[in-house]
């Protein structure tokens, strides 16, 4: 089936890429039901065979990664749609309540890959998210409305740590869904304020 | 040899304690080493026949959480000696510092159990360091130095979050072991300050 992806003529290079789509959604769809969802049920999901998936993906890591990596081009196309000019303590709310949003979509698809990934991958992965939220921090240092004495990748690394741990409180019945990104922001603007400067609370 | 553990006579009983005692400091050293190392590989430096690894821990899996159980035992018992009285804030800072050196020595260990167990299984065996922080927090919310108006289980999240958090990046090569306690309290200490309140910084 690869060979087909690559070399076949065109109508069937367009059915490969139809069925990499529609194994993907089903993969998206079962493992945000059942992290633990298996090839032959997002198979079944997608109405494809199994060798078919195997076909476009080697393994169900591979397809666990690439179900992410689809969630988190769509959740990027949509943090880029959002206003994150004005102060960056406000955006950095805005930013932080619409990326709620998506890791909460996500929910047991993030499970799923950092129960099946490399330590490390789910937040490589997340390199453009990160690069949005590294902008953010640093206008507001050059804005001196957050605090400037941490080095910006730990306050990066902050952000996504605790977004991925409330994640996991509301997927382990700790933390409501719904509390969470007032709850992350009321914690984190203070975190990141200047010593001494104007806090936003 | 389970049988043995229960029911063998005195001499007996006293070996296979001992033995366990040999394959969970193996199981320390070995995944300390290298967080995916096999069951033969911790039978091989406990000096014992896989077939008696297995006699005592079912599985790989059960190893693992037995290793981290005995860790953190061990650092429970480290930091029931801390002086925790006097300003809740300082306390929170020597508390933050002298647990850092114990997640550090766990390194790999809290790494291969992140991998093995079930997702929130981790969290759950924190359950006698997380009480710990709670009494603190606590404290520190009737002394008017900590923050009341996020709930106390959050905030002892926020401290679980971002020390594992701190612990993956050190693994991972982002941050250098000897920064994180310094940066985990410099971020807490002001997210935990009550609005408008003294700060610790």
């Amino acid at each position: 089936m690869a060979q087909q992806h690559t070399e076949g003529p065109p109508v069937r290079r367009a059915d490969a890429r139809q069925n990499v789509d529609r194994i993907l959604e089903a993969a998206i769809t079962c493992l945000g039901r059942d992290a633990h969802a298996t090839m032959g049920e997002i198979a079944a999901t997608a109405g494809l065979g199994r060798v078919t998936v195997y076909g476009h993906f080697s393994s169900r890591e591979a397809l666990v990664e690439a179900a992410l990596t689809r969630l988190l081009d769509q959740g990027d196309a949509a943090l880029a749609d959002l206003d994150l000019t004005g102060d960056p303590r406000a955006a950095l709310r805005t930013l932080i309540e619409a990326s709620w949003l998506l890791t909460a979509r996500a929910g047991a698809v993030l499970e799923s890959a950092l129960e099946t990934l490399p330590p490390g991958r789910v937040q490589e992965l997340h390199a453009k998210p990160a690069r949005r939220a590294e902008a953010l921090i640093r206008r507001g240092r050059r804005d001196g409305v957050l605090r400037s004495d941490l080095p910006v990748d730990w306050m990066v690394g902050v952000l996504h740590h605790v977004m991925k741990g409330a994640a996991a409180d509301v997927t382990q019945g700790r933390l409501a869904a719904n509390d969470a990104p007032r709850l992350i922001a009321e914690t984190l603007l203070p975190a990141f304020a200047p010593p001494g400067g104007p806090a936003d609370r």
